[in-house]
């Protein structure tokens, strides 16, 4: 298949092109590079010194005799580009990672929040426009994220993207209907992705598009086979307060003996999954898409839940570090329940990595090989998700604390 | 009480800005006279001979001794100036109709359609996040649509914004839970607005922001107290396929003698409102905020809901205008029900003006005055909702009317 991958130089994009090129498909990697700009912009760094995009793609070919291309390319500011993309080369499948990801970025002030919605929101609707106006028969695959729904779960599982609900009628009569789940994001970020959702449900029905999208837990880990061939394939590891996911970040603490940080409680529950099946998941849903005419596909893209002090608890007692309870940037539930779904996944051949795996000992391992690159400065979160906690914990940590 | 209108220079927005100044209010109006300018690049014009902002603003100045302020800004592209507009003006409230609001032209190419998104969803997000920075007490008064459910009406009532609905949990008992009424927009216009209301969920969830969210039907006539004291104060009146509303649009067709243009059965059911019903819905809304920290209070802002055929028999009545059944551009159902709760704006006293009113007949009249204005190649329908609609009537007319 010609496959195009939007966000292909990105922490999800990079490895999945690299695994759709292995297995025979002809990749084309769409980014504007973005996430190395933010990068240079905060003073970030990836845990793991990664390559220029050109230099991977090189070494890509010279490994595997693979050719990936490479597309210039920024969708939400470019459209006539796109179009032109899109219509030269109707694509079989385009993945979509080419969104801003990180919620406490999207949290950090005015300019991040507006940068994440125009960013996002043009950039996906720049897309759908292009298939329906060039490729109409291209299968979407776009990445979402289960915090669409919030995280409030009162004791049922999360199904995958719709909702059978009763209501009643004029008549005093009850009804059924299918809905897409309602969603309830908690940031900016989480928002883009629940606008998304009606983006797709509306070019589904209108344009009869084909469109996949997937709900996906918090991803873990950085290494994937193919990334792990060569040092200059190697994917970035983020383990800072803006762009570091939990898990990551607990194992880079727990790595150079510094405490893993827990927000408030901990008694927040998540869905996890491990990059390796990030990538996996992405092949098995571009293999299947839904036809034309057809709702969206949903799909819950986990591996299984578990709250944030479980998880400190299981670091904690591989590693011995200690864990420390820090105020809570983030305005959300202290705790929640959450059981998802994810059967289309599993019954379309995923074998998921849990937590307990070898490779939680892999990430440690890497991250002690480039402790030397981390600045302990870059992992306290910075961003405050409103007035009310930006006062508790930036103005005034001692009555955060108390 | 300080207001700032959005869009104060269109057709919803110069009567409410007139409106609120009558009614003792500071009022300014903040526009970027986007609508004259499409007007300008598609060859259109108002039935009515409108003057220019100034003029008008000076009109009435001269009329009623009230002052009238203009920002000339666009909240889409000059977020920085809109800051610094909340943050110096800290408005009591604002009142946003700042958005592309023709569904057919949200419709009619890939560059209408991108700019619906990019101009509605940055604007009102740019406006959300100034007020959370600059000034988180102001009330936000933002005009949405009905339209935002589609058109599939079962045998139950519209509510006001939320649905209460059963679910089963995972161990199958039944569970309440009280969610925004699923949207499924038919137009890219329409999806803006729906894409809107999750906006205004997280913000006024994550800031407290005050937000209302008028959903309104379809307006028709075209003056008000304030915009018939002199000429100069004339409100803007389309009768043309992109932004003329149906109602208008058979009024005008009577007036000149044309036959009344029905879209396909004209079994469709909509909801209308009267503008002098719709400054005064804007005004009693914004005497009626929620308290921070509420959820968003949505109310229907309607009249009464009758089946375009209906609409057109009426017109045909009091005229003797001809019906002519016209392939439909839009892809809808070709009939549906719609019962649309408004028991909000009763209760706050609104009394709604209905379609059987002399209202009807100085609409008309209005129109036979300016009759020399029409374009006749200006009325029918130009933008179809997908290929399949592109194909049966605009490239293949014949088999669209077998």
């Amino acid at each position: 298949m010609r496959i195009f991958v939007f966000g292909g130089d990105g922490f999800c994009g990079w490895p999945t092109a690299l695994h759709l090129s292995k297995s025979g498909h002809d990749v084309t990697i769409v980014d504007n590079l973005s996430r190395r700009e933010i990068d240079a912009k905060l003073g970030l760094q990836s845990l793991t010194p990664i390559t220029e995009l050109q230099e991977r793609i090189a070494a890509w070919r010279e490994l595997t005799g693979r050719i990936i291309h490479f597309e210039h390319l920024d969708i939400a500011r470019e459209a006539p580009r796109l179009d032109t993309l899109v219509a030269n080369g109707k694509p079989d499948a385009v993945v979509h990672f080419a969104e801003q990801r990180a919620a406490p970025y999207s949290m950090r002030g005015p300019d991040e929040k507006r940068y994440t919605v125009d960013n996002n929101i043009s950039g996906t609707h720049n897309l759908l426009v292009a298939l329906t106006q060039h490729s109409p028969d291209t299968h979407l695959v776009h990445l979402g994220t289960m915090g669409v729904y919030g995280y409030s779960g009162n004791g049922f599982s999360i199904p995958e993207g719709y909702l059978d609900v009763a209501v009643t009628d004029d008549h005093g009569q009850p009804q059924s209907r299918e809905i897409l789940f309602p969603t309830k994001p908690g940031s900016v970020y989480h928002m883009t992705k629940s606008l998304d959702q009606l983006l797709f449900q509306f070019y589904a029905q209108n344009d009869a598009l084909k469109i996949t999208d997937l709900h996906q837990g918090i991803v873990w880990g950085t290494q994937t086979k193919e990334t792990k061939l060569d040092p200059r394939l190697i994917n970035r590891f983020d383990y800072d307060g803006e762009y570091g996911t939990v898990l990551n970040r607990f194992l880079v603490e727990a790595a150079i003996g510094h405490p893993l940080t827990v927000h408030g409680t901990g008694g927040q529950t998540r869905a996890f999954i491990h990059i390796r099946d990030t990538v996996r998941c992405i092949e098995l849903a571009v293999g299947s898409p839904p036809q034309r005419g057809e709702k969206v596909k949903i799909l819950n893209q986990v591996a299984e839940t578990l709250t944030i002090i479980d998880l400190a608890r299981l670091v904690s007692d591989r590693t011995g570090a200690e864990i420390a309870h820090v105020p809570n940037p983030r305005a959300e539930a202290a705790e929640n329940e959450l059981v998802v779904s994810n059967e289309t996944f599993l019954a379309l051949g995923l074998d998921p990595t849990l937590l307990d795996s070898a490779l939680l000992e892999g990430t440690i391992a890497l991250s002690k090989r480039h402790s030397d690159r981390v600045d302990l400065s870059m992992i306290p979160a910075r961003s405050a998700w409103n007035r009310e906690r930006q006062k508790q914990i930036f103005e005034n940590p001692q009555a955060a604390a108390a």
